[in-house]
């Protein structure tokens, strides 16, 4: 269930890893999100289900991965972006992060 | 977890519930998300895990979460907004979704 | 440059008109959003124009075409969402809508 | 009407400028918008404008104003982002953008 289109940052030959803190701070608040996701599910078993708490659940959690997301861009920004133009890829990781971010 | 912070509908006195179709069809779709938010903890536990590709499956849960939103707010809208001038509710019913609009 | 693809509220024969009210305070807003754009053009015939500026700029006029957005769709939930169950096209007016709110 | 709060990459000392072929890019898109956004406000002139057209409408301009900040941001990320550890402001170039990006 990857579904990675692309070889991530293959373009450089060697491969780029996640900053270790980032990578454990974003792992922590996906796992909030799925407990508050979890919520939802059991909310939606009762009968008495309102509509608009739902939608009002919903994006509590969107904004809970938007979080998520904020921290493994910073991550990609500090470890990845900044260090481009020295490693001679910018054109490339440029390239890969407009396309995923695209999808916002 | 369910931060209910205003009481739902209970401006009619009675309580509109959500349609079972809808209900039933938000929960399958959330279940979904859950299991490829499941993925994207599992991807963050490897050391070897890229940036970009745990923002693009980040992406792709939110984009399931807003379906599994469409899916509930199209219910609302057919089964409670709809039908508000014949109950007599219209400005709170619209003030209310409003709102919970307002934080897409 | 109207662009209307579909035939707007042609389902039910007659023809759903904006509330004068909500048609005058878009306006007033997008005519503010018009200004501020205006002043981002001239910011980036600037030759020391700053992108993360110009960004900022531009997310601002973003937010009052969203302001301008919950103004109408506001009067439209008011004005034809909550009075369609008596006017009989629950069905299509939800469709058109969910379509419209699609591209948020 | 410039609205800068922070000093644009003062961290520096010394000011870092739009790529040319960015900022003409960016400014071309914008003035499309803004024909764009003045049709809007004829359309609302007229006593017969109806709601989901005009929010549809809005929507084509908050995606044409998405496209020029596109065009903005992969200007930024290329010309001084991919540059920062050459000029040794990872940290602040990167928290200066995440701040921009947030309001998205």
């Amino acid at each position: 269930m990857t579904q990675a289109k692309t070889e991530p940052a293959a373009h450089m030959g060697h491969h780029l890893c996640m900053p270790e803190d980032a990578r454990k701070r974003a792992a922590r608040r996906l796992k909030i999100a799925r407990g508050h996701l979890d919520s939802i599910v059991t909310m939606l078993e009762q009968e008495d289900a309102y509509c608009v708490d739902v939608l009002r659940q919903i994006k509590a959690v969107q904004g809970a991965l938007s979080g998520a997301g904020e921290v493994v861009l910073r991550g990609h920004l500090e470890a990845h972006v900044a260090t481009a133009s020295t490693r001679g890829d910018s054109v490339e990781i440029v390239e890969e992060l407009m396309e995923a971010l695209k999808y916002t």
